[in-house]
Order: structure tokens, then sequence, then C-alpha cells
């Protein structure tokens, strides 16, 4: 992401249920495919492990953009199934990103 | 983490290189010890994949909380050598978390 600071982070970090793994696979990447389509979507970063446990961030240019995204029809369908089903737990944070750098191995 | 909004969130988003495991996991369980005691401290999250992706949050009270533990002079040699072994690439985010919420499935 080249943009500068400040701009926004969702932090989502997650402890998933056992079931219906496919399923939520395939709609994990879908609401990937249409976040990276939304306005204002700058990156996401999307680690999981083995035990279940996840933190997915996504990056936006503002709050407005972010707002955006959470109202989107296909992403509150998703957000429903979350809860009803794929996680027994997880939080939300909207962070603002005051700094940021990177480091990148010489070859 | 019962405190309220808003606080801070240092997130190191990284690529592992491959060598050095054993190492690595004792200098990682050292810091995160040594980082608990600090003071401002609130808590941490990490999530690491099979692949040497991962994600580690720590969240503070304050800037100057952070500010201490990046001076802190035995984390300082864990930086140097992260920086010289264990990281292809690494991107630190020093954010203040503006809102959260969480969600936990009744039993």
């Amino acid at each position: 992401m080249d943009q500068n600071e400040p701009y926004y982070a969702v932090i989502f970090s997650s402890k998933r249920s056992e079931m219906d793994e496919l399923n939520y696979l395939e709609v994990a990447k879908r609401m990937a495919s249409l976040a990276s389509e939304q306005k204002g979507f700058m990156g996401m970063e999307n680690v999981q492990d083995e035990h279940g446990m996840g933190i997915m961030i996504s990056y936006w240019d503002s709050l407005e953009a972010i707002k955006g995204w959470n109202n989107q029809s296909a992403h509150n369908v998703a957000q429903k199934k979350g809860r009803d089903s794929w996680y027994d737990q997880f939080t939300v944070r909207i962070c603002k990103v005051e700094r940021m750098y990177d480091f990148s191995k010489a070859n």
C-alpha cells in the first residue's frame, strides 16, 4: 500500500467453530473479492492457524469507506452467517493507522 | 480487555524466513512475557500460519507505553535478531483503536 497515513484498519480477531468449513471458505473468498471492489479499499491481511484462530485486517482510506462496506448487502448476509454459524467468538476493532514502516530483507 | 477506547494497537505483520526456528520460538515467548510486564500493556493477539505468515498485535494504553516497550533493551536485541535472521519482510503499524465490539456465541 502506497498511501500515506492516516488511514483506517478494521481488525477482525476470531475463534472459528468446527462446522461448515467448505461454505465458510467459499463465502470468505467471495467477501474478500467484494471488499476489494469497494470504494476506499486499500488492502487486506489474513492469517488463520490450524486451531481456528484468525486475524483478518482490512485497510480503508476513510471511516465512510468502512461504513459503506459494513452496509453492503451481501456482506450483511455473510455477517449474519458468521454470528449464526462460523464463529464462537470474535472482536472487531476500528483503528486509525497513525504511523507505519516496512522492512524487507536485502537479497 | 476491559479498558475503554481510545487505546493503541501495534500491528506487526510478518513473513518468516526458514531458518532458526527453535531460537525464534524461545525468544518470541520471552518477549511476550517481557511485554506483558511493561507499563501500559493491555494484551496481545498472535496468529501464525504454516506458511510463515504471521500477524501479532499488542495493545497499549498510550503512545508512551509503546515507546517504552520499543526502547526496552532486551526487546532491542530481539528486534535486531528479527531483522538479521527471522524475517524476510515485516510491516509495523501504530494505530489508535477508536471503537471495538465483541461477539460471543451463547452456549
